[in-house]
């Protein structure tokens, strides 16, 4: 089969394989698409990931890909069969972590991300989303709701990562929010927060066109920081009475945004940082005590898929489809994919590809 | 009647002062003791707290102490004679805040320390502990249980303290815990943590005696690092089999235990802030997300009072009397007070200080 493969910075090639063969537990999918991440910029660029994501530990070539949907077309033995089966349109939760029984993490669900052997299909190795055919566990194997479409099924993966950040801000109906960052993940948390019912949301983010996804997408306001004169602490203030908002989202990781969010948060209030940093920030304890603020990180995702594809099944995510901004095949990777993401990355929210 | 009023760093005298008039809804207190805070000789010596605190805003003189225990002598108009009377045993929640109808932060007692305008009795003026009487508002007023002395009654506000940073951590019994600092504030949390039902407790000091009071009051290990290659940070690893503790408490805030705290905390664990800091740290955003850590901030108390006062009529917190180390006359605060806080700290967990 066709697959995607990452031999080192910069050097990506287009392989034939053998197809992957079912084992115990395990199913086979046939992918219909595979959203291009940021990470997956990281990892083509400058291995940033390697360290942090036990990628080291797998040698090069790895299948690339971790954003994805497709078809199951093959059970293995033991596969609960009430729960799968052949033809089905599925997701996947791309995380494989130890899941001995003496590892405390993987011994739920819901705290599996802490696995400290945590690794990711198409990042660290074993198979990945960009090509024709994969298998995983069938514990990571998530069906689709009906009349969800495979283009929308491959940004389940991002969508969770902004449920799970949600998730652990604990927001309420009527909360008011701010997003630091435009990005895909940036977006997904607005939809995710108009999912939830918040109030006012604003998002700054680096250009014109990304401020206009989030104003499509439901953004109260948006900042474009890459305009002169724009303040995004004194509008955030001004546009909550000079409190401060509830819950802010840090999806850039730099100097500058952790300044606004602990300038804008209000007191009580939580900042989730989502963000992979390339520095260090310097942080002003003292004000976040007095505020008695609460920095909460939010990694990835550990069993959000299934609350959230039963959110999705009853339509609190409208016009996912619109985030697709391009959609591409194997061939064009790079040129039309990776490289418009780090040239153009502003015109885009997400590239989907075909194998 | 005698107080104690500071009039500028250095510069504390005993003065002879009008006794306050109890107002609508206020009691009046004849203190019996009070304690001499942390807090106590920043102010004395450099006013740290003042922008903190909005204690700029009142003018010196004022009468310090904040730490303190009476015996009500006299009821104002309008107050609750079903929950307070006169000779009665109290102590006070002596934070002051706006309480005004459109304040969000003041509409529950549980969120007061957010409001903006937070001030303290015997900082900020309007009164403290080191007098011979106070008045203060009836909701600030809170009985000692039956068989706890005045004495034990003017640690309840740094007990307060502890209470409301471990509720913050949320922490369940077997939980494990590492306090760095092993001032009054450390040793107390290391008294609720046990109240708690908290597994391993390390707590880390700067001196032999400090870390021998921590070891008297239950601490499961102690680290001296005023002591040649103590490592906190191997040492906890080595006694959670590498996983890190469920919970920091950090009562120093600086980098070196920042540093720490975020080595020793485990994937999924919480840093809970309690110092003041004089630096700003450098922290690993990457790290802490990569283990979903969360750092949240204690700041003083809200309402934690009634429930805390609760389980020390349980008798919950044993031995509390044990951790005065002085107690002294009003002529000698300076002299064996103060003096001996900054000189000598190391010999000293709580000094009390009587009209």
């Amino acid at each position: 089969m066709r697959a995607m493969r990452y031999y080192g910075p910069g050097d990506i090639r287009l392989d034939n394989i053998p197809e992957p063969v079912v084992g115990l537990g395990q199913v086979k999918i046939k992918i219909a698409w595979c959203g291009i991440c940021g990470s997956d910029l990281h990892l083509y660029h400058e291995k940033v990931l390697d360290t942090a994501l036990n990628a080291t530990e797998s040698q090069p070539p790895v299948v690339m890909g971790h954003e994805f949907s497709g078809t199951i077309v093959e059970l293995g033995p033991a596969v609960n069969a009430s729960r799968l089966s052949v033809g089905q349109d599925v997701t996947v939760e791309p995380t494989i972590t130890c899941m001995q029984p003496t590892c405390l993490d993987c011994s739920s669900p819901k705290t599996r991300n802490w696995c400290s052997q945590i690794k990711f299909i198409g990042v660290s190795g074993g198979g990945g989303g960009l090509s024709e055919y994969i298998v995983v566990d069938q514990m990571l194997v998530h069906p689709l709701p009906p009349a969800v479409s495979l283009e929308v099924g491959a940004m389940m993966e991002p969508l969770a990562v902004a449920w799970h950040a949600v998730k652990k801000a604990n927001v309420s109906a009527g909360c008011s929010a701010l997003i630091l960052g435009a990005g895909p993940v940036g977006i997904l948390l607005l939809k995710v927060l108009r999912a939830f019912g918040a109030g006012w949301v604003g998002v700054s983010g680096r250009s014109a066109k990304r401020c206009a996804f989030a104003q499509e997408h439901g953004a109260s306001a948006v900042f474009d920081v890459a305009s002169i004169g724009v303040d995004v602490l004194s509008e955030t203030l001004l546009a909550t009475h000079q409190r401060g908002v509830d819950v802010v989202f840090d999806c850039a990781g730099s100097q500058a945004t952790m300044d606004t969010a602990i300038g804008a948060i209000r007191r009580g209030g939580i900042i989730v940082n989502l963000a992979l940093w390339s520095t260090k920030p310097t942080i002003d304890m003292n004000i976040l005590l007095i505020k008695e603020v609460v920095i909460a990180n939010s990694m990835c995702y550990a069993d959000d898929h299934p609350e959230m594809l039963e959110a999705l099944a009853q339509g609190r995510f409208p016009d996912l489809q619109t985030l697709i901004t391009r959609r591409i095949d194997f061939e064009d990777l790079v040129e039309l994919g990776i490289m418009a993401l780090v040239h153009e990355k502003h015109d885009h929210v997400k590239i989907l590809v075909h194998p």
